[in-house]
């Protein structure tokens, strides 16, 4: 068998594992594993830096394949290479309830999936995180032990979608040099050709933004080898355009839209395995080229054993610090750095904005985790997520540890998706609240992998005053507590921060949002309490001695409202308590007998929080009452926005008074 | 006074007018309408076609301030140049409640604002889909109708959101010659330097997508002149690159973020008018520069007066029709239609897919209202957006109705807005509703400006099955009723989707979601209804005789479940009754005798639907049963995920047994 016999066949493995596995479930992508087998033949044999048997190995090049729909390359890939996860049921079971070989790659599904793909272009934001990692953690640890490769499998689709150009524009300007994108340069999209739709030369828009850009026969081993070397010895990011055929090897479907997102078709396939000289059963791959495969599996473990003997000649102290971030353990001072701060805290009672509060808390934090890495997308003045401890990155020094994410929060979001994954680095970002529209596709994919990331989102409600509507949020609050598994914090004061802070640090099973005041509010927490108050998500702020006739629920900068009301409330004689409801997701996730007793039994229940209702009634119910916004805000000093809006402390008295007398 | 004296004293006057609102608001941003006065002044005293006393002629050229924080440099030219609704009071009263001139554009506050612009990138989208909307006109009703340019002031942070790379490429695909961006390129951000973040050649990356790029000192009024009489010769859309000075004028803030976001101070202002020799009070204009702007203002009066004449010499049948669409009056046939196609289902009852009932409909509507223009996001043959009458528009022929969008949701997204606030068109698309998420910004925006877009959503659940959790919405529905004034549609079969569209199409103050079905679904509708019963958000679909037990509450495809529980509950003497929810917005705009009505006093009350709770303890109470979705879904055929999730007949029929029995 010559080397060239032996690529295609080890290829074709690929094309008809693909082939194959959507024909059984009748469902899925045949097209793009067909066309960049391939590409894949070829990096995974030649290049890549991985080992099956340790999946994990935090060294290992990350491969992503933005173009998710094109799961079965992947998949077929971690079977032929010996991934325990991926044996050859899981490949016959693709696209079935409780499979690893979900329609598209799903994180933690199986060892050896980076990330989750199929949204476009998110991919391809996770990979420029994953190599800003790279260059951030070979910086604190050396490039004995990190110094590795990001390659990206993208398709036309990832290209034309905005997100695209902000994680290229950032990787350009940070000259990520061991990031490698090949782009699957097939030509068809599901309406047809992409010339119907984009006239862009992709090269000339990479080059643009300070990418090395190259060209390629993408079925052409020899060739794709030699540009993938000249890649990996550049100095700035390289795409790497490769010429593709969709469905390559499908007598009628090949170079069409018709193979790309369903199954070839019985007759399709007899024509494909006569065409590319496969006479084999389905699933049924020829031994010399599992052989083949297996091999190439092992083809980095020596490169491992050299990595585990440099990692074990480090000082222990190194390796504990190192195993202790990749763990994703808090330093062992963390909690003692809290307490302190918090004590401070209730002897001073600061009156702050939240998102000031938050510059504070953050200065504590930063001091003792050194794995956060800051952000924001362009509002680090206004977010207050730079801290003395956080030194921005340039392109030339990744030693910092602030990112100047510049006017892309859907490219920030996506990397900082990518850094959680690649391990060792808590990413944090700064934003306005609004522009979580702008980025809620990354959020809801840190979601659903479960990766913490941390989203400080500033200005976050009609308390930003006269930048008006098209700033403050209304809706953003309910939209945002609706994302599963994301927790949605809303702290009333320095201490609520802090403690919020706390919880999303100590939570690695999801991400956060804090979202912040720009206006000042009072401290409500008078006392310390060693517990945090808003783990439990919603807690009584102050109680009354009598069985309470009124009780307020109120999140954030309303929280103030609530007390005020509470206190004319019982001057009038009227038993009233405040509840505190920093977090709704943590609410849910207390006892039954716990969200009872905060919902407790007031004739009047009212909420207050300067958004919509929507998510309201679990507290007051569908008859309780509600003081919030019923739409759009508008421009003008914040104070004014309050009062022109009716959430006032008057407000929420006189409906309170006006429910009672009935 | 010389030519280049005047220039800079009308220049002046626009920064002037700025600096002292600013001043006074103390809030707002001085720094792009100081640096950016003098392209405005060149391009509303040179080339801009417009009259002040018809803001509205259809036939004017659009201007978008898409660096929307810019705002005073829109609201002074408005000033200047004679625009009613934009007197001195309004400019005094900058960023106060209830003034037109709100903190970032607002369409709507007053004539003269074309779209509200804010949230970076934008406006550009928007620009893209009046430019679009030109061409598609000027094809239908001739150059001697339509024939005008669509001008943009980008700043940087436009041309750094994703956003702006969906909306350059669709038009340089489309050759959209008409469309001249002016990118002030100042070289700052609010973090600083744009350097500190991003390395792009804009003008090259512009090119990449066929896009005629010049560069020009942007404050050189001739070399300005010079580029934009270019620009307009061009046979493609154009990029000027104007280099300016953030601030200019300013003598220590220039050129610097310091002038970008805030107030320049007292002392700053003094040294300014020192600097720009304009030793004039606050607010005062000189009477000599006033009435060089007014007459300015006065420059296209004979060419509106040329069209008027034009436009009278055409004949009754087109002016008709010409003014009906630019009114957004649907045809006098149109209701007709609908019915008889209604009847023609209530005889058939066919089972199909609400995305294929929606093409269905469409099939009806776009014979009647020839003013639709169709598309979809690279998904026309799963959205079913296309139709025998939309042919797809093409960068030669504009003649087309159907316009292939590619992936990129959000620019198609802010392309219809541009397209609505064009007027004489109603655009509508086709997505995954999953992907709304990839376009939410723009969809806030049409509902802030209530613009009437229609947004074709299909595969609307785990409905969609094997594609799994990336592609399946579970808290869309929530997120999107959240949004204000924007309507949201989930049909139950083939008479609701007919319906609803009627609705969408009928409704002219606000964007409208259909949220469709990949699965089918039996017709739901036995009768032949000539109301509108979806339009009222929720109606009795099966009452039952006896008071209600149990009432069972749905939306679109659960609403099959809800049948089917209500039948077995029914048989086993339990009287049930299934409510019908196509639309939350809708219910809550009626009556409360109605809604009370509606919701009822059954013992026990359930909402099916497959996404998450939030919102339903509207209709079902917080102690209420709901069956839906607690996170995130699964990859498998659609039947099983049903099962999985427990949104089954079975699952209803069993909760509301073990509620009545408790």
């Amino acid at each position: 068998m010559t080397d060239i016999e032996k690529h295609q066949r080890m290829a074709n493995a690929i094309r008809f594992l693909a082939i194959d596995a959507v024909e059984k479930a009748k469902s899925g992508h045949p097209g793009l594993p067909m066309g960049a087998a391939d590409i894949a033949t070829v990096l995974f044999t030649q290049f890549l830096k991985f080992d099956p048997t340790a999946p994990d190995w935090s060294d290992r090049d990350r491969f992503v394949l933005s173009a998710g729909h094109g799961s079965m390359l992947l998949y077929s890939l971690l079977y032929l290479l010996g991934y325990e996860d991926f044996t050859l049921d899981e490949i016959k079971n693709f696209r079935q309830l409780g499979s690893r070989t979900a329609g598209h790659p799903e994180y933690g599904h199986g060892a050896g999936i980076e990330t989750t793909t199929g949204p476009l272009g998110q991919g391809l934001g996770n990979a420029v995180g994953m190599a800003i990692a790279e260059r951030l953690q070979e910086e604190r640890f050396g490039k004995d032990l990190v110094d590795h490769y990001t390659y990206v499998l993208a398709g036309d689709g990832c290209l034309m979608e905005g997100i695209s150009q902000e994680a290229l524009t950032l990787a350009g300007h940070l000259k990520l040099n061991k990031l490698i994108v090949i782009w699957d340069d097939n030509g068809i999209s599901i309406d047809g050709k992409v010339e119907i739709t984009d006239s862009t030369d992709q090269q000339a828009r990479f080059a643009a933004s300070g990418w090395n850009t190259l060209s390629v026969d993408g079925h052409d081993p020899e060739a794709l080898a030699a540009v993938i070397r000249q890649a990996q010895a550049s100095d700035r990011p390289t795409l790497i355009a490769a010429k593709t055929t969709i469905g390559f090897g499908a007598p009628t479907k090949a170079g069409s839209q018709k193979a790309h997102g369903s199954p070839l078709g019985a007759e399709e396939i007899v024509g494909t395995r006569d065409a590319l000289n496969w006479p084999h059963e389905p699933f049924d791959i020829p031994s010399d080229v599992l052989d083949a495969w297996r091999i190439a599996g092992l083809r980095s473990a020596h490169a491992h054993k050299d990595w585990q003997k440099r990692f074990a000649d480090a000082d222990a102290e190194t390796r504990a610090e190192f195993d202790r971030r990749y763990r994703g353990d808090l330093p062992a001072t963390f909690t003692q750095a809290i307490l302190d701060y918090k004590k401070k805290l209730a002897d001073e009672q600061p009156t702050m904005a939240t998102r000031k509060a938050s510059e504070a808390v953050l200065n504590v934090i930063n001091e003792v985790v050194p794995e956060t890495i800051g952000g924001s997308a362009d509002l680090t003045g206004s977010n207050n997520t730079k801290t003395p401890q956080t030194v921005p990155v340039t392109p030339d020094d990744f030693s910092g540890r602030y990112i100047h994410y510049g006017i892309r929060e859907h490219g920030m979001a996506a990397a900082m998706n990518g850094m959680a994954l690649h391990g060792g680095l808590i990413p944090y970002s700064g934003g306005f609240l609004i522009f979580s529209d702008y980025c809620r596709p990354s959020i809801r994919l840190a979601a659903l992998m479960g990766q913490r990331v941390i989203h400080v989102m500033t200005h976050d409600s009609i308390g930003l005053g006269e930048d008006g509507p098209t700033h403050q949020p209304v809706e953003h609050f309910a939209a945002l507590r609706a994302i599963p598994n994301l927790t949605f914090y809303r702290p009333a004061d320095i201490t609520e921060t802090l403690e919020c802070w706390q919880l999303s640090l100590e939570d690695r099973s999801g991400p956060s949002v804090l979202a912040l005041t720009r206006q000042n509010l009072p401290s409500q927490r008078k006392n310390f309490e060693e517990d945090n108050l808003c783990a439990k998500g919603a807690y009584v702020l102050i109680d009354c001695e009598d069985s309470a006739a009124v009780t307020i629920f109120a999140s954030g900068s309303e929280v103030e409202i609530a007390v005020d009301a509470h206190k004319e409330l019982t001057e009038e004689g009227i038993a009233t308590r405040v509840v505190s409801v920093p977090s709704f997701e943590l609410f849910e996730s207390q006892s039954d007998d716990y969200k009872a007793d905060i919902i407790g039994d007031s004739a009047v229940k009212i909420a207050v929080e300067a958004g919509i209702r929507m998510g309201w009634d679990r507290f007051v119910g569908n008859d309780g009452l509600f003081i919030g916004m019923n739409g759009f805000g508008a421009s003008a000093p914040y104070k004014e926005l309050y009062e022109h809006f009716g959430i006032t402390k008057d407000a929420v008295v006189s409906a309170a008074k006006e429910k009672l007398a009935t």
